[in-house]
């Protein structure tokens, strides 16, 4: 008997119609003679309706107040999910984050989860029960206090509990088809990958791929969870995300060189014009940026020019970052010694992730060529072992895209179908 | 420094505003000098809207998850009312009925609490906090379930709060001024009462005044908590509910004759007729009842016709158990021997409430008188140590409590004020 760990978001169980529908889902699968646990998100937009409520009590709502509030949502999805599928003749049994021992640290709001006791899930699956979890939710031992993960937590719960329970596969449910070798909105002949590797899967995360949140991903590799992202609207076989340290010997499979081009338009570019080009401004500049609690992606200096011993910096930021950090560099003039401050948020990135690119050559060539043929200017460039990223104005980003996953050979024969609606 | 409970009910805290409105009273509650303990209910409808919800997924919820489902009503209000005081600067720390030591049998939907161990609520008093905690809801040691107390928990929440860390008073805080003479929508001159006894308040309530939960005055007069029946509307003093035999020596006080009248239109009639006059009859119509979980009021069993050895039993009951009683009276026609059944829902029952009663002497005569005065007739009659009870037909029952409540000197010199809207 396989023990399989369902993930279940917002959009999944909207309204009493869709919770029906993700209970039936459930069943089958139990039928199909699988233990079974579901980690499910708050309905809809429950979670934002209960950040309006508190906005109107108070501005700065109490953290430990905001956790005990938002927490209310995964309680009302699970414990109607419960109901439908005891309702359809199969045992169920919800779970809050404490009852099913997601212990978190005492971070309010972007808790880390430290330790997962699951001893009252293997109990309820013990006596054949269908378990339900409350995702995005834990409990402190420290403070003793009811904790939130943070946006996409309920990935992480369903991760967390896919390790602790030693499940054999994690299914993460969502309204794509599973990942993408692009965004099929965006490049229309995206095609659905069979599998990935879960360095892939990072590396699209942090480079604006949406279909998974970062954190699971880092989660699910570490403790060997393989994922299974798949829609919740029918029954094709999604993506995989696999480790492929972790496959027996001889089951390695050839990898293609590009898994995804990934587009991000939420970041915006800070350059410090003017920087004396002596040691230590750098570090100097980055504390600055750093102390504002700014996440810094890409960096670029130019060479200094001769004749004025001076030299520009340049790097990127989320878009919603840009006003702090701004702030605090101007409020550091005179010391750092800068002539002036440039903010420009009309730009994109494009990224191009394949963990085969470590060993297969002229990858950046042929991305380079790719976006010359096409006319895009690019302004900045940065890569890690297995991506190459490139910044161009944000209105050309797209025909990027289209044109490097084309050049990279990846379009699909048809075009790629999308659903309605996102995800949490 | 005195240990003050309030108890705030959902149209208390139906929205943000009357959610500040109520925090600003318990600072100010606060700022007196008093160690505060706040019992909240959901906010205004959400628990008909949580069990609307339910309903729409399956007509008959397991009663375990509808527990988890309601219990997320209170934490919502709870953690709003928390953050709302901390806005203003004082400290407040929300906890819920598990957290709270609220500690229950296993009875979803209509748990018994079994015992109160409120640790971290004293060390958040200890330590200078508001202590905010969920109404209704509690926890089973047994099956380590969420509960729920039933209709009218928060009040019982409230009371066992007070008792369990031995507070000065209990405040109720309610839509009325506290408690009338009779229904002030009923009885324009209602007077509202500055004390009742709780053994009197015990009777109101049992005879259909709506003020107070039964349930809660019973477990106040249990534990000798002090219950003050006041408005969230106004700063005026309300009704004490207190037990005189707790009372310091000395300190009793002169009691008035009838502490009220009230008036309960939710029940119906049920006439065996032509029931076989021999002993064991009645005692098997009864146990029929009694396995249908009806609750039975008064009963009144004619004098026998001595020509056929036949008599007539009548009984009340709430209308809504009317049906099951019948249908289970109807298929045991033939067993107990009976000529037919009547099914009366167009009654209404007076009564008349007040500890001195015991020993003051023609109370019924002048109740009887009254009511023929004013041209009603008396149905049936039912009286215990301090209360007097009658049907009469649903449509004089309110010229009958004006009637009665004028003949015993109850009316006020003004029109009593009338609040729009009831709390739970």
């Amino acid at each position: 008997m396989s023990l399989i760990v369902q993930k279940f978001g917002g959009s999944s169980v909207a309204d009493a119609e869709s919770i029906k529908r993700v209970a039936k889902r459930i069943v089958e699968t139990r039928k199909a003679g699988n233990d079974v646990v579901v980690a499910v998100s708050a309905m809809g937009d429950t979670t934002d309706e209960l950040l309006d409520l508190a906005a109107e009590v108070t501005p700065l709502p109490a953290p430990r107040e905001l956790d005990m509030l938002l927490s209310s949502g995964e309680r009302i999805s699970m414990a109607l999910l419960a109901m439908a599928i005891k309702s359809m003749g199969h045992d169920a049994r919800s779970f809050t984050g404490s009852q099913a021992g997601m212990i978190t640290d005492a971070t309010h709001g972007a808790a880390r989860i430290v330790d997962v006791t699951p001893v009252r899930l293997r109990e309820a699956l013990d006596e054949g029960a269908i378990v339900i979890v409350a995702g995005f939710q834990g409990f402190s031992r420290e403070s003793r206090d009811i904790t939130t993960l943070g946006r996409g937590g309920s990935d992480t719960t369903a991760v967390a509990l896919a390790a602790a329970l030693d499940a054999d596969v994690c299914e993460i449910y969502t309204d794509v088809d599973g990942v993408y070798t692009s965004d099929p909105r965006v490049v229309k002949k995206a095609r659905k990958l069979d599998r990935i590797t879960s360095e892939e899967m990072l590396e699209l995360a942090a480079s604006g791929a949406k279909v998974l949140h970062i954190r699971a991903v880092e989660f699910a590799r570490r403790h060997g969870v393989i994922l299974h992202v798949r829609s919740s609207f029918n029954n094709s076989e999604g993506t995989i995300v696999y480790d492929p340290s972790r496959l027996p010997e001889g089951a390695a499979v050839e990898e293609s060189v590009i898994a995804g081009v990934a587009v991000d338009l939420t970041e915006a570019k800070i350059t410090v014009v003017g920087v004396p080009d002596v040691p230590g401004v750098a570090a100097k500049i980055f504390k600055i940026v750093a102390n504002t609690n700014a996440n810094v992606d890409m960096i670029v200096q130019n060479v200094s020019a001769a004749s004025t011993g001076r030299t520009d910096i340049s790097f990127t930021l989320p878009k919603s970052d840009g006003e702090r950090a701004l702030t605090a560099l101007s409020n550091s003039q005179e010391t750092v010694g800068f002539t002036s401050l440039q903010y420009d948020d009309q730009i994109g990135k494009l990224s191009l992730v394949g963990a085969a690119m470590r060993s297969a050559t002229g990858v950046s060539a042929r991305l380079f060529e790719a976006l010359y043929n096409a006319g895009i200017n690019i302004e900045m460039i940065s890569t890690s072992e297995i991506r190459i990223s490139v910044v161009t104005r944000a209105d050309s980003v797209h025909a990027a895209a289209r044109a490097v996953h084309t050049a990279f050979e990846l379009d699909g024969d048809d075009d790629a179908v999308v659903h309605a609606g996102t995800g949490r």
